[in-house]
């Protein structure tokens, strides 16, 4: 299967070479009333872009997140003061690092680029150029990686399949193909899928914006729902299964995901729905035990109370804005990555996925 | 105690005399943002108001509907055509009995003035005064029922109770005191109340925009969230139980209510919190035996798409928006009314409240 066949819709790309060239994002703010990239040319233009969420899913700010430290780093080219370079490197992983809490991607990805920068020898000019086919290689796995997983994932159905998804995981939350929606892409491409059902996803709206979007792309036979029609549609018999992507799943698989996942698992226990995890391996963090352990990001009351400039609610009325949430493991009927598929107990056979590498 | 006291916020009023006079319906789909009274002259300007919803809540469309059916004959007076005046009077039944078809009171309502209507001896004029007498007297008594179930159930609360509510169902949706909110407004008095989740109840947003709103006028403590954050809260240990109205309760105690309720119900099971249902007699109908005998009102797509004129989703998606759905008796806990508490098996308990009258 060829990847780049595969990346209609992109959450970033690089435009010229590493040198002169510049990054782009798309503004998913924006989406799917208009289409703005932005020219990131700095760490820091990167950094606000993640923090502000022009870019958001976990794979995505993991990937933007490897190529702000490139740029970052393009700034020293020529300095060649070993130290100093090495100093600003990591007050540039530390600033990527701080912009989102609850994703391990971003962790993950920035190791990488540690990993490499510490173990470099070189000129600052080749190490810029080490860092540029890191972000590169790290969204070109994140794409290999997903069409592996939508392989293994789209094995799960039987033709015929009706899928309901939360939150949006595709070609923008990830190098170009998706997690949970790259396994709805999959199970299309096999003709087994007859239908999504699209959660919305308040308070952000990634569902309706995004994914509904993508979907339209992709010419995915799909209907738009509220969240809180999901349990409806199930009691009518018109939701095969459940899948989601993920932010982290912890050693004991416990699943932090979008607002509104914990729900849906259970949800789908109560119709005996299978509840499906789609997690490529940088997400898991087997060094957190417990879902508990998690930091949960506590997001701003105004992505409750307004749309844009819209108020919706009253001024002064008290507001929660938590953007994720634990599934407990065992509400999890399997784990699907790119090296295959985990079932329980996770604490177990996630290990044994990831050791099988 | 005093129910003129407790109607602080109303959705509709009378100005002026019976003859002279006019109704005034506030335009909730501009609340919490702006408090719009509308003038209403004629049944026809009442049933656009119930159609398009400048007022909802089963109990107010009720309500609503019956001075609309005086305003209508309020035209006829001094014509004292016999058989006219009983025709018209239909056509105006008619014509309010299908501006919404979810909810029962609208229909019991109707029925009340007709038979009032059927049975009178007497000219036009007074017909008139007798249906406007018969609305304010359906007004005065939803709230004077409100304020007993309030007491009827606010006896299942402890003191620090934590209770989550969907929808808006308060002095907006009824006469003006409330029954879901209702009771909660009766645990407050009750020095009982904790704390009150507002789910802010996509796609029409009537607890961001009218519960929340009602929350603030009456002093409550409240925090909005969206409706996909409850089954987190509930996994917390933050929510000690849930009440919500309703818009038709069948022979079985199977309960017809806003979109999302059934979803609640169920969380509600898995986390062995009580799921109560606050349903005026009015809303009980023996005569359909079963839930799913209940015609579902699909509203249109725009309604999820947009917020007010700004579009969400892309266009071209494809979109489901069923307004209610149904939520088994056997999840239901209890179901409160102002006659007393019913429990399963609510065939029979049901009819024996009933009975007690």
């Amino acid at each position: 299967m060829d990847t780049q066949l595969e990346r209609r819709v992109v959450p970033i790309r690089w435009i010229g070479n590493v040198i002169h060239g510049h990054l782009e994002m798309l503004d998913q703010r924006l989406l799917p009333v208009s289409e703005v990239w932005h020219r990131m040319a700095t760490a820091e233009d990167v950094a606000a872009g993640i923090r502000d969420m022009v870019i958001r899913g976990a794979p995505a700010i993991g990937i933007a997140a490897a190529y702000g430290l490139a740029l970052g780093m393009r700034e020293y080219v020529g300095r060649d003061q070993g130290e100093q370079v090495a100093s600003e490197f990591e007050r540039l992983a530390l600033m990527l690092a701080k912009t989102r809490p609850t994703a391990v991607n971003l962790f993950w990805a920035i190791e990488r680029c540690q990993m490499l920068a510490a173990s470099f020898e070189g000129s600052s000019r080749e190490l810029v150029v080490a860092l540029f086919a890191e972000a590169d290689a790290i969204l070109h796995e994140d794409c290999e990686n997903n069409l592996r997983m939508g392989r293994f994932g789209a094995e799960l159905f039987n033709p015929g399949a009706r899928i309901l998804t939360h939150c949006n995981t595709g070609g923008l939350a990830t190098g170009g193909y998706g997690t949970a929606l790259g396994i709805i892409r999959a199970c299309h491409a096999a003709g087994k899928l007859a239908h999504v059902w699209v959660d919305e996803t308040r308070p952000y709206l990634q569902g309706a914006r995004l994914t509904a979007w993508e979907c339209l792309q992709e010419g995915l036979p799909a209907t738009l729902i509220t969240d809180n029609m999901a349990a409806h549609f199930m009691k009518l018999g018109q939701v095969d299964a459940v899948i989601v992507g993920t932010d982290r799943v912890v050693a004991n698989g416990d699943v932090a995901n979008k607002i509104g996942t914990y729900g849906l698992a259970v949800l789908c226990k109560h119709h005996a729905i299978p509840f499906y995890v789609a997690a490529p391996i940088s997400t898991i963090d087997l060094a957190t035990a417990h879902g508990d352990d998690i930091v949960i990001e506590q997001r701003p009351a105004q992505e409750v109370t307004h749309i844009g400039d819209r108020r919706l609610a009253p001024e002064g009325i008290g507001v929660a804005h938590p953007a994720f949430d634990v599934t407990p493991a065992d509400l999890v009927t399997a784990i699907i990555t790119e090296l295959g598929v985990a079932r329980a107990p996770y604490a177990k056979s996630l290990v044994e996925l990831i050791e099988s590498a």
